[in-house]
């Protein structure tokens, strides 16, 4: 039976024949890899999810992380999925040379991230978790701390997390209040309560390091006064091990919807519960400079949205693949102008609505994952490009694409979730089958690292307007290359790159008339509504190029995989792309509705 | 602090201002009510839903029905609710007096039973499905039936099911296998097995009255060999005393995401575990004449399928209730243009994108109320009225209503239970919260009672053209004059008459390209994007209707009604209605893109 995790044949057209993951190896940054190392990799993922994460998914849902009042506890399939992972060593695959890793592109750790998130995205968030917290420290921790803190991270004996919010400051991180005091011997000492943290209390590993934004007093206000800082659970000796326990416990736990394997704590930092070296106050070592946090913090931020988007486009792809076997399986009712109740019943993929519902998932996860993908493949230009100009392009494409990707795939792979669960009917309903927890597992991700309305203003308020709108001008040249290539082929990739080079152009068009009054109040009252459009025109974009990606290549007798591909685009330009035209016509508008609405009188 | 459930300034406002429920107490039907008695009711029902419903709505979640392999268990708050509600009289309330109702408007008693279904949507469903019941054999069974079942069910001593599904036999039910053998006593023995019993088994009535759908040996194939029997838990003396147990037993209950607090069974007919008689199979009665179940059934489908849309209405309106008042509660951020972090954080209301997500829930919300009272209203009419012509009307228009009225609550309600989650942030996501609970819960109403797409084939494959469109055409001159009376008031509302007016245009004129071809096929390849975009227009026509009933209305000191009112119009005629075009236009064309792709393609 086929994988229902993600298409390795689809992982395979996206990575080698559309992105060319082996012009990648030719580069030094990538030159110990080749297809094969590549291969190897994403087999081993897909196995590893398969038999050790995909097995405890409903498991860790219906027995989610239990809080006794002085420690949490999990159930013990997680700790031993998390440590099979380490010994396939995927969490130092991508990791650079200098603290033993293997420099392997992010296209495909990106792509093996996916096979965990879409077999237990409750598992697979300490895994993805303590990769941002290593890469944040080897981009702003000094040596020593990247020499204490990486290798046991990327190891798999700790785990990170990022400690951002507080009760009082969710969205708000100016509003932050926890302190971080200067002990005078380099060190701090840190007071102060952070909530939704993600990993923030457990034994799966020895031990876990939080990174953490606090305020050293007499700071400037505001996010210009936020510090970044490490604090651990337990001190670590001069020899790495792990010694005296430090002031950071749980108060308790978030009980949630869905995304019940991630244990989420409420921490309190400083209250006296330990005493490190008999004095109060939970040890942080100050990353950096003082007052850097928030921008350091950014450095992980931006690589969790687009995993956020990653695991949104997992759930979603795993959540299509299940309601597809279901539908090829199930046996309900007759074709229409075929009722007659004597002849056997058909499988309900024959019924026309059900291949609607097929088709739009199809077309949502698929264009989803060819986002993420794009996204790594940028990240990987960036690394490994020798060019300026060629980094220059990278990093303002993907400045411009985080938002979208992490937004996009949290609407519509939530979307394609739902009609995964009618497909199923009832029993897609029911606790029975898997596609009701990818549902509510996957509603969260339009809230967590920036909420939906977040990364609207973050595109239309920045990404679009900064350095003269740089970055959305990038853009539509860059997918405007796309509409060249395809318009050349003739056929239904011209037809459908006239339909995107026109939505591309009132993309640009109406992000110049939201701001042409100058004021943000009026240009951002519709942020969201453009933000949803511009990630339909961005996805229509990713499917002209599997289209051109694909074109004139046949079939191969009893596969269907080019057919599929053919339909599903054709699917997002007919039925999907079209819904842009309101939505940019509102934001055009300048409607004022949501603006001038009362407060009192909703 | 204001009810969290409904509005009551909303209910006051639809029922009284617009749909003129007074006139209905002057006709002979409802000649026993006035004004005080229909308020005496809904203040009595918000009251009770309040103090007994919602208290234990998150406690049923909590603590679903458990199966024991015996019997089934349901927390103790159910029964003591129900027999609240039943001493309430609300269940009689609406019936006739000939089986000791009071003859209250349905207008009267949806708005009621709104409040019950805002409050707990699991305990509300054992009311709503015995009323349902009771209305079907007060239509369909003899005068013996009705006396020996009806008056039980409406004092609440019974509760009453509707046993159609099967589990090889879910949408389709030409194919249901469950036998109905002729006792030659004037009753018949069951043998099968049913699925999704909402109520199917439980002890918090004295005994429960199935409706089933089965097949008598030697009947026509299909669904014109459906007969309906009554199958009660308990058969019941002569003397009106529950005696002997029948054999229909619970063979297991479905663990769901939502709607936990329903009973929802697998039922076994006639296996053998009791011998009521002495002899094998579950006794049941015949109701009306043989094979002519499936009429009778959807007798109460229609009502029920109404009820659907008002059950997604209620959870959405309560729960757009509780994130507006937590949004005028929760300080976070600072405005635009004024993010000093020195100052203040504001309540998130002041945040244009919270305001559009209160306004978008509103018009939702407000919009699906507005159409489950318009129907009420016509169910009224047509019970009532002495003109021939006008039960005619409000019959067809009743009809075409149906599929929209059960549909796009299920779909839009839904979505402002995903926005009330996004309003309330992380916290909406967690169970500490009642947001998460709602948007479970309405996720299945898309599901039940016939999915969305089957809505869909009813809408565009009957509705829409039987008897030459007339259900359509009559639905687009109904909607025609309330945007005459628009056009002359001028201002917004005439602007809002001419949009309203050209979707009504292109909504018939669609129909007919659909069906140009002739081909089924063809026509009903794109039926969801139609029955979506109809149900757009439907609800943008009850806007206009809400508009011109508010016309001239100014606001009393200190309150906002008729500001809310004109807002939520505004929003969603500028937001919202434009959305059809690309979805009419889709279906103009005849698109084949889900008809043609091959099944082994997805």
């Amino acid at each position: 039976m086929a994988s229902t995790l993600l298409s390795a044949r689809d992982l395979r057209f996206l990575i080698y024949e559309w992105l060319d993951a082996e012009a990648l190896t030719r580069r030094p940054l990538y030159a110990d890899h080749s297809r094969e190392t590549l291969d190897g990799a994403l087999e081993l993922a897909e196995r590893v999810a398969t038999d050790h994460f995909a097995p405890h998914n409903k498991t860790n849902d219906a027995n989610e992380p239990r809080f006794d009042g002085e420690r949490v506890h999990v159930i013990p399939e997680v700790k031993k999925a998390l440590e099979v992972y380490a010994e396939t060593g995927l969490a130092v695959a991508g990791m650079p040379e200098s603290v033993g890793g293997a420099q392997m592109p992010h296209l495909i750790t990106s792509a093996c991230g996916a096979y965990f998130q879409a077999a237990n995205l409750g598992t697979s968030a300490y895994t993805s978790l303590t990769a941002g917290n290593a890469r944040l420290l080897l981009a702003h921790g000094s040596p020593e701390q990247v020499r204490t803190w990486v290798p046991p991270m990327i190891e798999g004996r700790f785990t990170g997390t990022m400690c951002l919010s507080e009760p009082q400051a969710g969205s708000s991180l100016a509003d932050i209040t926890t302190r971080a005091e200067d002990a005078g011997d380099g060190t701090y000492r840190l007071f102060g309560n952070k909530m939704w943290i993600s990993g923030g209390d457990h034994e799966l590993t020895e031990n876990i390091v939080h990174l953490v934004l606090a305020k050293i007093p007499g700071g400037p206000p505001g996010v210009k006064g936020i510090s970044l800082f490490i604090v651990p659970k337990y001190l670590v000796d001069a020899d790495g091990s792990v010694g005296e326990r430090n002031d950071v416990v749980p108060a308790g736990l978030n009980h949630k919807m869905g995304y019940r394997g991630t244990v989420n704590a409420l921490l309190n930092f400083g209250e006296g519960r330990h005493t490190p070296g008999g004095s109060p106050g939970a040890v942080g070592y100050l990353v950096g400079e003082p007052h850097q946090g928030l921008a350091q913090m950014f450095h992980m931020m931006d690589g969790a949205r687009i995993g956020v988007g990653a695991g949104a486009m997992a759930v979603g792809y795993t959540g299509y693949l299940k309601s597809l076997a279901y539908a090829r399986e199930r046996l309900q009712g007759r074709p229409l102008g075929g009722k007659d109740p004597e002849r056997p019943q058909v499988p309900i993929i024959e019924h026309t609505d059900v291949r609607r519902m097929l088709l739009a998932q199809k077309s949502y996860v698929e264009g989803a994952l060819a986002l993420v993908l794009y996204c790594a493949r940028l990240v990987d230009e960036l690394a490994s490009t020798e060019d300026e100009q060629e980094r220059r392009r990278a990093r303002l494409l993907l400045d411009v694409l985080t938002p979208v990707a992490k937004s996009w795939p949290s609407q519509w792979c939530l979307e394609a979730n739902s009609l995964a669960i009618q497909i199923h009917g009832g029993y897609g309903y029911t606790r029975e089958y898997d596609v009701e927890q990818h549902y509510r597992d996957n509603r969260l991700n339009a809230i967590h690292e920036g909420t939906h309305g977040i990364q609207a203003l973050d595109l239309l308020g920045r990404k679009a307007v900064q350095e003269g709108g740089a970055r959305l001008t990038l853009l539509v040249e860059t997918a405007g290359a796309t509409v060249e290539r395809a318009r050349a082929l003739g056929g239904a990739e011209a037809e459908y790159a006239d339909l995107l080079d026109a939505s591309l152009r009132r993309m640009s068009e109406v992000a110049a008339l939201a701001w042409a009054g100058g004021d943000p109040a009026v240009a951002l009252a519709n942020a969201t509504p453009y933000l949803e459009a511009v990630g339909h025109v961005v996805v229509a974009w990713m499917w002209l190029e599997q289209l051109v990606t694909a074109h004139g290549k046949e079939d191969a007798d009893g596969e269907t995989f080019y057919t599929g591909k053919r339909a599903a685009a054709s699917y997002f330009f007919r039925h999907e792309l079209p819904r842009t035209g309101p939505q940019f016509d509102l934001v055009a508008s300048c409607d004022r509705t949501v603006l001038d609405v009362p407060a009192d009188a909703l």
